[in-house]
């Protein structure tokens, strides 16, 4: 057991009708004006919109709207929005949406109480030590960004995704209301369920300290994607499985599976990120191409968690059958497992391998273990048919 | 999945060494004045009262002591904590033991800032609205005290042992440092395995919904109290098993294990708190011989969940053998599994079911369910023999 510290302020408030208690939650909290950040029409077509709108006017809440957000959320649309918050002085963020919407929402937080480039959190210039508080309603599960301090954005100038982490950029309250995801397709469900299992599963094949009771909680969060997942494919109105999927969800990267675990790395996200940037696909076909080919690449360089994730997950014997059928599991539900599978050409791979090491893999201090060689290696194992 | 609010504000630091931290995490938060609570000489013992003098001093930390508090903290001691706390004007509370200290400190930290008689919170007379803020530092696992709002308290002149529980005494942060636990001797290990047993399973036991991700939760904490107690009294010095411990003990009442769950109710305390009240045993004592009673007499009013608790946990078929082998872990450990074991005659029962109904069940609004012949009838089967 390694040493730790944990610290998780956010309030959820998860249930049927939640999001109409936003209004009053932020007048609570002395909240005047909020920057409204939300995404597509999609907010527009579930009602959820109106729903918003009507419980910030009934409890006397001012809102400037920062609409727009895009799946893959950029740097310079933060930036309006930083410049948004600034003009019109709003007391505290309101995202709603996605991980992207929260994601970009943060970093507005971030930026609206700072005179300098946003960007530099990023690049790990500046330290964060202030941000304007953020309140969110989720409406698809996955990222876990509505119960961490995390934001992902991406620079379309330089063609960098990086992210922030902050105790101060925890979301003060999280609404959590399943009936909002009833209506997330099946394909962005199973990126969603993807997204949450590589969440646990990064520090768990990494960790050089393994504790027992972190591994007991990875493993009930794997196992929890897997049971709602199958039951939302089959029947997408299933309320429970909604319910269960999000909060399991949230629990993935919400740092209660983390403690106690030495040397752990968010290797295969690094990856991702990187396919992201490059391709513009979603975060969790690119986690899906990535993990069974790392996994293949990594098993003998931690052998007994591979094993254990084979017997407890699947109650298989080998490291490889592990592998193999988590493979499977992302196949059965519409994830693409090969660079093909997600319409990357095999000849891309150098550029792939050379973008990871310049940019993520530089920035998170991995670049001595991940060279562009080592990534080409674990890319090849990305093409079809390499792990069958 | 049952609508639910989470929110954990507390602080965990973790590790060796961690508790010279005290001082200077004191002064970052602009603490000045602390009471300093603890129990009995045994902090002195262990160095660790010098430790945190030490560290109190070096940062410009005045405090005022109150020592001596009670295995089950008493009324009349707390009162006197809190005239001190209002004569010196402190603002904070430090609590350094187990969850006795943590549990008064709680309650000196409700009564410093109210005008009236601390009692008529735990009586459910009036509603905690402030508190000092509270920090602590942990020498016994066991009670979940260092990560929860709660505190129990017995009241020594009406013989009642009743908790209060509130946002606002949740502790600031909480040290633990798992090799302040090494010393801790195996009778209490025992007790302290099955009080975090029995905070996880009450609900599990209990609920009318029960969602999978929370039973996966509660599993985890009850698999990892069985593998770490095995492991701590084969050799009360293995520092990872002691960690481990501590650490799933906290995760067992911070609230992580019972989002969703339906109509859980906290029914093995309600009779321990009386067997605690009239008998004077080890809150720890006190659940090990009403579980194993109570799963008997309630089984078949759950039995998907008794069902689920022998195979997941104990890899058995039935419900009752699933009991039996919680009864026999117990008996291993050195708890004690009926009334006979902890020396209370069966000519009490009548008085014991008085008991719990007249003070707890009454206030936790159970009499309707528990009235005092069906609390005899479990009493009953915590006679020896009764369940083998």
């Amino acid at each position: 057991m390694y040493d730790f510290e944990f610290h998780n302020p956010t309030k959820i408030i998860f249930g049927k009708g939640s999001h109409h208690k936003i209004g009053e939650v932020l007048k609570k909290d002395g909240v005047k004006k909020v920057l409204f950040v939300y995404g597509q029409s999609s907010i527009k077509k579930i009602g959820l919109y109106d729903d918003v709108v009507k419980s910030l006017i009934d409890n006397g809440i001012e809102f400037i709207e920062h609409g727009g957000v895009k799946p893959n959320p950029v740097l310079s649309h933060t930036k309006e929005g930083i410049e948004k918050a600034k003009r019109y002085k709003v007391d505290a963020i309101l995202s709603v949406g996605g991980g992207s919407v929260l994601d970009e929402g943060k970093a507005i937080a971030v930026g609206a109480v700072s005179d300098v480039d946003v960007w530099e959190y990023f690049l790990g210039k500046r330290e964060i030590t202030k941000a304007l508080p953020n309140y969110t309603i989720l409406t698809l599960a996955a990222t876990g960004s509505e119960m961490n301090g995390y934001a992902v954005i991406t620079n379309e100038e330089t063609q960098e995704k990086l992210s922030i982490g902050s105790i101060h950029t925890f979301p003060k309250v999280s609404i959590l209301n399943p009936e909002l995801t009833l209506t997330v397709p099946t394909s962005y469900q199973a990126y969603a369920s993807v997204d949450a299992i590589a969440h646990v599963i990064e520090w768990y094949f990494t960790c050089s300290v393994c504790p027992n009771i972190s591994n007991l909680l990875v493993e009930s969060v794997v196992k929890s994607v897997i049971d709602t997942t199958k039951r939302i494919l089959k029947n997408p109105q299933d309320y429970d499985a909604r319910a269960e999927f999000m909060w399991t969800a949230t629990l993935a990267l919400n740092g209660i599976t983390r403690p106690g675990y030495k040397d752990g790395v968010y290797i295969n996200h690094m990856i991702a990120h990187s396919l992201g940037a490059l391709y513009d696909l979603p975060h969790g076909a690119c986690l899906s191409i990535v993990i069974p080919a790392w996994m293949w690449w990594y098993k003998d360089k931690n052998p007994s968690q591979f094993e254990r994730f084979a017997r407890q997950i699947f109650g298989l014997s080998s490291k490889e059958e592990g592998i193999k059928a988590l493979k499977k599991f992302f196949k059965e539900i519409g994830a693409p497992v090969s660079l093909q599978d997600g319409g990357i050409p095999s000849s891309d791979i150098d550029k792939i391998a050379n973008h990871v090491y310049n940019t993520t893999a530089k920035i998170w201090g991995l670049d001595k273990i991940y060279t562009p060689e080592k990534l080409k290696e674990i890319l090849y194992l990305a093409l079809r048919s390499n792990i069958e």
